[in-house]
């Protein structure tokens, strides 16, 4: 994990070394087999969101309580105000309060800090730099847990290898599907970055099928092919959801805004008006190899994808969401040395 | 209780046998002579607010705190977005997510799902189906409790059945009177249903006095009324405070809306400007036989009822009160088998 | 602390005799120092916050918890509602509920109750009488903490005064320079007002420094001199940074309204411009005896004091603000027997 100068946090997954990643996804797997309770009493995890939320606020309420402790949930619309993040600023704006101190003090009644920023959301090259949460990690001087960021989702991406590992028994070398969907409220491209450099840094082999414009990351992309090649693994990308499917052992629905329209919401609806067939069907899963259907969720039924598959046997989305809570506790255990 | 395919819930104190019932009540009464703690240890209880509250929202909390268990509470206004409701939908509107999969993601991290859903406020027709709570009921594969719908507010009436046993030491062969008081936010009628057909249902005679224009629901009277005659009980409705008062041995106050001006605010002003002698008074509670005052609260002082009968002897607004903790106690610790 | 007819409460530091507020402060350095678990089990402390709070609700929640008890936030915007708080009145207005009821019904479902009421605004002479506060203080029957109201803030000067100790090894003696502080957001003076009579009180000379139209409420004022002349200690109020500032072992830096302009954002407005110079830097502390510097936060970087005092050796902020946490633990177990 990233090493402060005085604190180890997790931002991305790439902040855990490659054993601790998948002694924590066996962890979790074992923490979900036996109902794991206790290890954390009298400790208090802080929540901060700074946007709405429902399955990490209660997953991760629910993880902690379930290992002893207490969630505290700070909510930004009214519980504190604006922060200063800019070191050195004269603080005579809107800000009352800096984040150097809000950290250090929060660090003082907590036990582990976990955050949700808000976005910006008037042009990615700024909020690509998570310039938020990095301040909050430099001042916190207890573990700062990363609750989805412009860039990075590592709690669900940490659920996500988890689920692959327990439906295919094994992660290593099979073909997972990351598949545009179309939404008129797409989300951010954090869930897809965590979930594409994780999957290859352990070992499945990636195609990521979308319509022209929607392009990840290029520094992630980067990244995520070098990790590739490090791991032997494999990455594709390209238009097409069927070639993107077939083959594939698991097919991961997900919509992603455009980055080019970030900050644009004319220029996105317009680029969204065109891509109304990019929905899951049977007939697009029938092309994988007795594939599974993921979905991080919230899922615009019919839209993204379709009941059928949806409530079908293959899908995965209820197990998905569930693995949230088992590997969440695995992951406060281990920070906390629970 | 109700049951879903999966699942028992409480959308209604029908949904209890007769002898859960007053097996509950009972179960109630010892909770709070031995103030019961424990049972509950690392289970959580999400709580869903489309509404405000003070009183459900606190006594439900303490409950679970009481028996060990952690109260997790979502505020729709901060935590949550618009649910789709409707089967088969395309969900290309506001909704992001569907009440099938909250319901269902909820689900794997809570233990009991207790919701207070919204009103639309625009016709009765529509509100008293509770469409919205029976979606969650019918997807919930965790005990799910009404903490009042349109229709019905069965915590209040498993509190209020509890007080008039204790008040009385038995509940059959007494009398009820149910009089409604002048507000200028006048309650929902969910209060009234649930303690009426609750009353009738364990043996006391009733008498239901309101100006003219504020029906109780059609069909709840009807559903009252079967049950009466069952149980030996009577109903009778009038426009009479004084004679629904005389004789009675509980004087029950309680504001509620005409459903015949459901939607319609300048209507319901307007019905309301003739009502401003409803109130609960000395006079009124001297007709009764020893009659005890009941309120669910909140209480409009002296225009509801005057200081001098709310804070006299006979009031039992606070043990009344007061009885919500323990009796949720004891259906928590029944639903979950604490 | 202060009898109701059925219950002490603790609105301001003098509801405390002199030997109960020492021996607390001697109480929270134990609790610091062993960390101390456990005594509230199955208790539940109520929290009603009508102004934000990021320390004190983070704080007070996390001590609660450390001392094994559940910490309930009822939060103004989205839990309840206006609040009845006069006498006798006909509620036929915006509050649907009287305070008596509130905290008569909040009394059967919590152990205790931790209120920071709303402030009024308009003009000092109604706000610094304290009403909502002592309504509830007058109708609950659990013990109330004053989270901080108009006229004082008790959790943040037993903090304040724990922590001149620790920094001191003792009180009485030292010197206190109280400096005020520009800032765009001042605080209320209810801080300045609780630190004052309790340094005083156990000791400590004190000079404060404000420019003219800031005096601080003559009858706190009034007071206080009347402590110190028991007490020993002294008082001095000047103009002038640097006389403060002379010889004191501790500065606390602290901006507050002008009490003249309470209710007048023009005038305030107009009178803060032409304080800029009051900042607290490095040549200012030096003038002190080998000062500290504290600050109860949020504090405004490079505008109430620089960041070279903020985060140099001399800064106790983080310190003091850490000890809000095990003053309270102390207090929680002196109130509920823990």
């Amino acid at each position: 994990m990233v090493e402060s100068t005085r604190q180890r946090h997790l931002i991305s997954l790439q902040d855990l070394g490659d054993d601790e990643l998948s002694t924590l996804i066996e962890a979790s797997l074992v923490m979900k087999a036996a109902a794991t309770r206790g290890g954390l009493e009298g400790r208090t995890a802080g929540m901060l969101f700074f946007r709405g939320s429902l399955r990490t606020r209660t997953s991760f309420e629910a993880a902690v309580h379930q290992l002893g402790g207490h969630g505290l949930n700070l909510n930004a619309a009214t519980d504190f105000w604006d922060l200063e993040a800019r070191s050195g600023s004269v603080m005579d704006g809107r800000a009352p309060e800096h984040i150097r101190d809000a950290a250090e003090v929060l660090s003082r009644y907590l036990d582990v800090l976990a955050i949700r920023p808000a976005l910006e959301g008037r042009d990615w090259e700024s909020d690509r730099r998570d310039a938020s949460i990095r301040a909050w990690a430099e001042h916190a001087r207890v573990p700062l847990i990363n609750m989805e960021s412009a860039l990075w989702h590592p709690l669900q991406a940490l659920a996500d290898m988890m689920t692959v590992h327990e439906a295919l028994g094994a992660i290593r070398g099979h073909r997972l599907a990351i598949v545009w969907t179309h939404s008129p409220t797409p989300a951010s491209s954090a869930v897809v970055h965590s979930l594409l450099t994780s999957s290859v840094r352990l070992g499945l082999d990636v195609s990521v099928a979308h319509p022209s414009g929607y392009d990840l990351d290029g520094e992630v992309l980067g990244c995520a092919r070098d990790i590739a090649e490090r791991s032997g693994s494999s990455i594709e990308i390209g238009h097409s959801r069927e070639e993107a499917a077939t083959g594939a052992h698991i097919v991961y629905a997900r919509s992603w805004q455009s980055l080019e329209d970030h900050g644009n919401p004319t220029l996105a609806a317009s680029r969204r008006a065109r891509t109304g067939e990019w929905i899951i069907d049977e007939a697009l899963l029938a092309r994988g190899s007795d594939a599974r259907l993921m979905h991080a969720g919230p899922v615009r039924r019919n839209l993204e994808a379709t009941d059928e598959v949806l409530d079908g046997p293959r899908s995965m989305i209820y197990e998905q969401a569930e693995n949230r809570l088992h590997s969440q506790k695995a992951l406060l255990a281990k920070l906390l040395g629970a």
